[in-house]
């Protein structure tokens, strides 16, 4: 269980999961976002509390009502989020007692905060938490933001959960729109296993209460929060189940940005490269062909590709390499550039995976039973 | 190498690859099909000949340039396929011996027939052949066909070479029109890894010069032929590298059948539903939101899931079953059946799959270096 509480109402905006089966949590968070009048949200882990029915949505609200309650708050100013096995009631006992033993823990430190990114784990190795501080009109700003996710991790906002907490001022409207275009630039460009969640959510809370940013302050805010969100979205993807690379595709010559991302994320989807990526394997006609099938425009004769920065495919043709030899910076890299042209166009788009290893099979075998 | 050669002139059709890197074979037969005057196949398996250019294009002319002079045809009436490694040239010198050595072997009996299907191979466990006899118009039909492909499977026609052959008599467009719908229905409705090949290749050859089959008897034999594609194809996802299990995935309820496909694929294509059949693990969430992110109509509450016959999700709530039970069924049959209902619509589609193992990423992890 993890709470996070504020003293004071928080404006918060939240980008949640695009797939048609939603969790109970995402139905409610959402009806309740954006908002000027936030006080808390509650998290479980272990449990999504996904495809449970009526319970479920009675589960959801009754977490919300218990930690209103403690907060001395409206009920619908409070949030809730929830991960883990998809289709089981949540144990409401235990539910509840954790509510009350986490309230009771409640502390404004860093030692709070980590502990908070610790509770949200659940097949993660490690916690994934950002911050930054910055100056705009004179004074510091601080952002700071945890995340959880390791498994069925796709894009389509926002394949994981995350809370990005501030002490700046934004207009809830304002929060909605910059957090939509900082999920398409981070959280929604990174791929796992290609498998949308029932229950991603990501949560922007802000305690400002001064006049909301505006400007060229709230262009620098919003550059910042983008940049934080791509730490934290690479997070995700270097402790993807098993993984042992992230394999960073940056696809330019495409008609347009949004050609361009659907090739980087056919290329990263596919498992035949993510394998090759493991392996230290330099198949590139396995990158090629996956561009190839990804539905978009793009000129066969003027493909190249780069492999951690070797040039080894150019306008159609192949090039003569050292395999062994990109094998071997391939291997010693934690993070393969995959550099792909389509075409003369003007589009480009970079995106984040991971590989493919025998041990995110061997987990994902053995999940539930 | 695997020649098939007829003494008299063949009706050709073929259906191709829509991945648009296409291979220079499949460039070349392309061009020349629909016919009526097609006197031989030439097939080179252990290189795709595909991504390589100018000379590639040459290379695979060269092959049906050597062929037509054996037989005594046009070059035109030759058509080609390949099968390998993509990106490296072919080594000529070693095929041009290759297709005269196979043209000295050739012979009518069924043991050449076997060997040629054992010729196209790569990473094929077994050899794929199907045929069937049957009787139209008074008379026997007999059809023969041939397939291979254990990796880089995925649908949009058709993600293997097979070569179908009948001593029926078909018009070429008749032809053409019958291969396509047989492949949609079974080759373009298995995926190993969700990988659309540069090479896929399907051919169907007819050497019967009586009036060309019509009306209820044409029907009959499309019948026929599409039921044999569906064995031929089910073979491909058996024998997908590293399978244990075939999982058969039914769509009932969706808005029309192309919807009733796109999740049924969506759901063939989820690494983590895979996982979960390899394991033998009814960790069924990960089904339900799989379809849940095909972007597909759904009626979340008229939602049902039934896994080897066990209904364990009905209208949207989760019903209570034997967890160990059903994974022990699982376990047991190498075929598991997965039927989801999306709700009242009349779509419904029937995809195979295969599952997902550590030998698959094994394998794939140390395949060209």
């Amino acid at each position: 269980m993890c709470l996070i509480v504020s003293d004071r109402p928080l404006v918060a905006a939240g980008v949640y999961t695009t797939n048609q089966i939603v969790a109970a949590p995402v139905v409610l968070s959402r009806s309740r976002t954006p908002s000027a009048t936030v006080r808390a949200v509650v998290t479980n882990s272990g449990n999504a509390n996904a495809c449970t029915g009526e319970q479920g949505d009675a589960d959801a609200k009754a977490m919300c009502s218990q930690l209103a309650s403690l907060v001395g708050c409206e009920d619908t100013d409070v949030l809730v989020m929830s991960t883990g096995v998809i289709g089981q009631l949540l144990p409401m006992e235990k539910v509840k007692s954790g509510i009350d033993q986490c309230f009771g823990r409640l502390a404004s430190n860093e030692t709070s905060f980590v502990e908070a990114a610790e509770a949200i784990r659940t097949t993660d190795n490690a916690r994934k938490t950002e911050s930054r501080d910055m100056n705009l009109d004179g004074k510091t700003i601080r952002i700071a933001a945890m995340a959880k996710g390791a498994g069925m991790i796709a894009p389509n906002m926002a394949t994981m959960l995350s809370v990005i907490c501030t002490d700046a001022s934004i207009a809830p409207d304002e929060a909605k729109a910059i957090l939509t275009r900082v999920a398409n630039a981070s959280f929604n460009r990174v791929s796992v296993d290609g498998h949308t969640s029932t229950n991603d959510t990501l949560l922007l809370l802000a305690s400002g209460d001064e006049a909301p940013l505006s400007g060229d302050s709230l262009c620098l805010f919003e550059k910042e929060l983008t940049e934080l969100a791509i730490h934290l979205a690479k997070q995700l993807v270097a402790d993807g189940e098993g993984a042992t690379h992230v394999m960073q595709i940056h696809v330019s010559g495409a008609s347009n940005d949004k050609s361009a991302e659907t090739i980087a994320k056919t290329i990263a989807a596919s498992p035949l490269v993510k394998c090759a990526i493991t392996g230290g394997d330099p198949n590139w006609g396995r990158i090629v062909s996956a561009a190839g099938y990804a539905g978009e425009p793009m000129q066969p004769a003027k493909v190249s590709l780069r492999v951690c920065e070797e040039l080894i495919y150019e306008n159609g043709s192949p090039r003569k390499f050292d395999a062994a030899s990109l094998s071997a910076t391939m291997k010693s890299n934690n993070e393969v550039a995959v550099d792909l042209c389509v075409g003369d166009g003007k589009g480009t788009a970079t995106y984040w995976s991971s590989d493919l290893t025998t041990d995110y099979v061997r987990f994902n075998s053995e999940y539930t039973t």
